[in-house]
């Protein structure tokens, strides 16, 4: 039977946690603050995902080091642009044996790093050990057990397939594969499209707008994910297509909401106030399109969404550019 | 200026003249019943599209002969499995020079052919002027001028140009491409696939589920397309992954309606009675999974769909076997 250490107490590091305990591995989870841990040991993360009760094989702590003891399993979910910090602090501690795995979906600001290879730099994680998963995983309908399926990617499969086997539960499914790049990519990329997606419908565009917003988003994504090294095949599955579909349509998604709310004409600032806290698209943006213009990657939307955050340009600019870009050929 | 004739008064056949009144193309719709004539005369097609105030350009007959005097355009939008009759009926008078264009999603039963297949072989069109129109295009959303994209493609570029042009209106953007075989079967496909994710939505599953069997029907329907001849790129692009979002994730799809009631329970004839028609995927699926078997094609989904509309499976049954087929690597 597997041990797994689940980093970070946010709703998709607490719904995992959840998710390996029901596939019968042992879990402990390290958590900053003092009082969630003690939320989690009493079975409900009241501040992140109230409405999960917490199998018993889930338990807590606030020492990074006793989270960690004996696990062959080490799951990463902390704040993206915090990784960096939190490695730094307690990176050592982690088991020179175990799978590092990313549940982090964003790319580092300043450095234009992906997650997992922040992990390899500064956490000293061979890259056969950085494992990724990624899918269509909405995390409050996996605390539902509502059935989905995930990609768990590693450059070495035989640890794919360890990860995979810790976390199939009857309600999750993992699909293993090798493409590190092209399953982080797809994973940070969406949450900008879900922004672009949420403007327009917030907009009030209808479906076949934001159905034309999603697929040329997939196009960029795909993009720059075979440009990085990714496989254009990813992009297809379920951690490219699938996560960007569940992203963009569900009220569920922070960043679909976020970019709803963006469209109806409040400033980024007073999304904030409203939801007290920033969605990851929001923060990654800009170092995503750092990364595409170093690569030479044509990327429009997340050049708008961008624009928008950043730069000031207005709600209805935005959309009618995205709408109206000049193209004869579709694949031209 | 083009001259275009619209054979049929369904919905996005009226929805589609509206679009060509638009780009500035005169337009004649010919329509069986005197009276939904009479209405689209009148400026409203009550029985259709009773949202849609109908350009003063698009006019109607019943006279086959008269709706395409004069044409260089014509569009055929009548039920896909009443092509061959139609056509043998009145083919025979369009115009020798004109574009064909199908706006038809469905394969013939019985020959298992694809629309553009019956117009060259019943309509004696040559392959080089048939030209297919399709993408994320829910009419109604067209009807109240919300911004889409569409695939015109034809074997002849130029004669896809000359589409493109005719129906270029400020809310409706079309791109060309050669790809007729992957634009007719993305757009045939996507309609089971819709009955699927409805039945999964009917049953009360989430957007991870949904996204899932997306992500897994288009990986089906390029399988298919693919083995047809058609190109991989077009699946990613509007008429592909584009279109199968906006019908799977979109209330007014009647596919994706007509599998939500499927899955809360009723049975097919159930479902015809209360919605008064029935489903374009519910028509074309028997013929849709014998095309995939003559070409050895493995499609679950459909497979499973046809299972449920003509073969007396359950709801339950084919839903779990749907998120259940066991698999280790995605992409194997």
């Amino acid at each position: 039977m597997s041990r797994a250490a689940v980093y970070g107490t946010g709703s998709w590091g607490t719904a995992f946690a959840a998710v390996l305990a029901d596939a019968g591995t042992e879990v402990t989870m390290w958590g900053r603050r003092a009082e969630v841990v003690e939320q989690v040991n009493a079975g409900v993360n009241e501040a992140y995902l109230p409405e999960l009760h917490l199998p018993d094989r889930v338990r807590a702590t606030t020492d990074p080091a006793e989270a960690c003891d004996g696990a062959d399993v080490v799951v990463l979910a902390v704040p993206s642009q915090t990784l960096r910090d939190n490695l730094a602090a307690w990176g050592g501690v982690l088991p020179r044996e175990a799978a590092v795995v990313s549940l982090m979906k964003g790319v580092e600001l300043g450095t234009t790093k992906r997650m997992s290879e922040v992990v390899t730099e500064v956490g000293g994680v061979e890259e056969e050990r950085v494992v990724v998963v990624s899918g269509p995983n909405l995390a409050r309908e996996i605390a539902a057990k509502q059935p989905a399926a995930s990609v768990v990617a590693c450059r070495d499969h035989a640890m794919a397939e360890r990860v995979a086997a810790a976390c199939a539960a009857p309600y999750f499914r993992p699909y293993t594969g090798t493409d590190v790049v092209g399953t982080e990519i797809a994973g940070a990329v969406k949450n900008v499209i879900a922004l672009a997606v949420g403007m327009a419908e917030g907009l009030g565009m209808g479906d076949n707008s934001k159905a034309s917003i999603i697929t040329r988003g997939l196009a960029e994504t795909m993009r720059l994910g075979t440009a990085l090294g990714g496989e254009a095949v990813t992009f297809a599955g379920l951690a490219g297509v699938g996560d960007l579909i569940a992203t963009c349509m569900s009220p569920l998604s922070r960043n679909h909401s976020f970019g709803v709310r963006l469209g109806q004409g409040m400033t980024v600032d007073e999304v904030v106030a409203v939801t007290r806290q920033t969605a990851e698209g929001v923060k990654s943006c800009t170092s995503i399109l750092e990364l595409a213009r170093k690569h030479d990657v044509e990327v429009p939307i997340i050049e708008q969404v961008d624009a928008l955050i950043e730069h000031g340009r207005t709600i209805p600019e935005v959309v009618s550019t995205l709408l109206a870009r000049p193209r004869k050929a579709e694949t031209g």
